[in-house]
């Protein structure tokens, strides 16, 4: 019926198959709805469902409390990175942030455009192979933010443990490559943000989770659908949502609490990590790019020992229906992403094919 | 197999049953690509075929010249409010707008954000009932852009004639909820965007075409997001695009170039609005709220003698399935949307219900 690769795409990326198959099968028409997701009006019945379904689930998996609002925008993390800051400037217009990469880097450009930023500490002199470590007396206890991105999807690491921030200042956390991945306490964020495109649904969707008390900082000239407190008054229907990826990101949501939620895919997502870091480290061919401790369970990267071997691992894999192995520019090698709905077997698939490829090779 | 009805929904609205019985079919897996087009990296080629492919059939419908951009972004017209603005006021800071309603009156409050609004003409006196008409001399000639809404969903009005703007002075339409029902001149405008709730596809993906001579205005302090240029140099892809609302667009515009083009909808919708609009004049119970030279083909407005008779209507329609029949609240009554994807059945359903309706309580 179909033949379906092991998809190891950075994002938008790997979703699971029965949401795949369950979105198919109601595609063009909805239950008893008469219609497909797609054309209902945002504002009926039958769409308020699928949207506070969402929202719900979402909650439950998070175990989000209620003074915490939870908004679906658009955009992405890279409109975020402005909106955070144009929302959150608000007394001494300066922030910290810890820099790890690319995107903690296009996050500071935004928020430059507005207040100060102060780099507390950076692993750019490492290529960012590492989280850099920090201790509290390093912050601004006048911040109006610290910001962290807690994944970083092109260099492969993460935090093992969420930092904290100085009372009074609110932690602001970019999870879009590892939200849902692994148990997480949203009381230690001000502000948690996600692109949808890795682990929640289809791209076009940006889900915010923010403290009540952080609402109403924006300023009057911002544009209104820049405005956190317009979007949460509104429930997130200020104007059109994104309906459909809204409605995906509900289905990938149930699969989750279906399966055992976030617990049951750490659980999991540690075990598919841990056969492919293995495999690294047990095979000569290959050398992780990342320090051992800071390893994503999302995303891993490696090198080989030459270019021509990158490319040759790339080409082959691809032979096998393992896809999208190319790493990015920034690291080079070999980048396997393997979210929440990769399936364990695309990963055996994955070392069992490395370890072929490093005994024809080296 | 399934029971739909005939959805006569403002936006998000129906669409064509061959693209959604498409859609169904290649969700799981797209063609021999392996995997669904929710899950193709927007980097990868398989992927391009898709957004270029789209993008070229779209120039094709619209005969777009190719000094002229296609943007594909997120954010709704709403966004559009403030981005267009921010991107065209570079030397008076001034801009004339034609008030027609709710939609231009928030494009309003987003420019004046930024910059001196002129409220050239207003048919706010009379609830927007006509389109109001200008003469040349009224128009500002420094005035950065010109600012229309081509047809207006709530009242029910369109531009039956897209009007000049002065030399110098580009155009900047909002074509929303009236795009490709009816051919354009695209080079009358300098900017034209629109939603792709209404005929072009699911909520969450915006359409902007400028014309290359007006990119490059926009504030370096702007966000980057916001930036046309940006967005114009990165191919709509500086970030990660509305991947698949982009895919299902392209289905749509497929569609069209398979069945006629923009000509062929045209008569199609003229057809449609002429039975709808030709039983309102016919039947003693229902009563047009649109100057008849001004009607738009897209939206249908018109009200029963009675709130009464109004809810009745709605509810009884609905038991035949020709649901979302219910007036905006700004004007009441009744609202018949019929996009492109409107069947001329379900027009003649509609129109076979309102006679039997106005027979039974006139």
């Amino acid at each position: 019926m179909s033949n379906r690769v092991y998809n190891f795409a950075a994002g938008p990326a790997v979703m699971p198959e029965p949401v795949l198959l369950q979105a198919a099968q109601e595609l063009f028409c909805h239950g008893d709805d008469g219609m497909s997701v797609m054309e209902m009006s945002h504002r009926s019945a039958m769409y308020e469902k699928i949207i506070f379904g969402a929202e719900e689930d979402l909650r439950r998996l998070m175990n989000i409390p209620s003074n915490y609002k939870v908004l679906f925008l658009q955009g992405g993390a890279s409109l975020q990175f402005y909106m955070a800051p144009l929302n959150l400037y608000r007394k001494s217009f300066s922030a910290d942030y810890i820099d790890t990469g690319s995107w903690t880097q296009k996050g500071m450009v935004e928020a430059k455009k507005i207040g100060n930023v102060r780099i507390v500490a950076s692993s750019k002199a490492d290529n960012f192979t590492y989280i850099p470590s920090f201790t509290q007396d390093m912050l601004d206890p006048e911040a109006d933010f610290l910001y962290i991105v807690t994944n970083n999807t092109i260099y492969g690491t993460r935090y093992t443990a969420i930092p904290d921030s100085l009372p009074g200042v609110p932690l602001v956390g970019d999870a879009s490559s590892n939200i849902l991945s692994e148990e997480i306490d949203i009381n230690k964020f001000g502000v948690l943000f996600f692109g949808a495109q890795k682990n929640v649904g289809p791209a076009g969707l940006t889900v915010v989770i923010i403290r009540e008390d952080l609402l109403g900082f924006c300023p009057e000239t911002a544009p209104t659908m820049l405005n956190y407190s317009v979007m949460a008054k509104n429930d997130s229907m200020f104007n059109t949502p994104p309906t459909y990826a809204i409605y995906m990101a509900g289905l990938v949501f149930r699969w989750m609490l279906e399966n055992g939620g976030v617990p049951a895919m750490e659980k999991v997502n540690n075990e598919k990590a841990a056969m492919l870091y293995d495999c690294i480290d047990r095979c000569s061919l290959y050398t992780g790019t990342v320090r051992p401790c800071d390893r994503s369970l999302m995303n891993a990267t490696f090198v080989l020992p030459t270019e021509e071997l990158n490319n040759k691992f790339v080409a082959e894999a691809a032979e096998r229906g393992l896809v999208n192995l190319k790493g990015h520019r920034s690291v080079g090698g070999i980048r396997a992403s393997i979210y929440n709905a990769m399936p364990v077997a695309g990963v055996q698939a994955l070392v069992n094919f490395m370890e072929e490829f490093d005994r024809a090779n080296r």
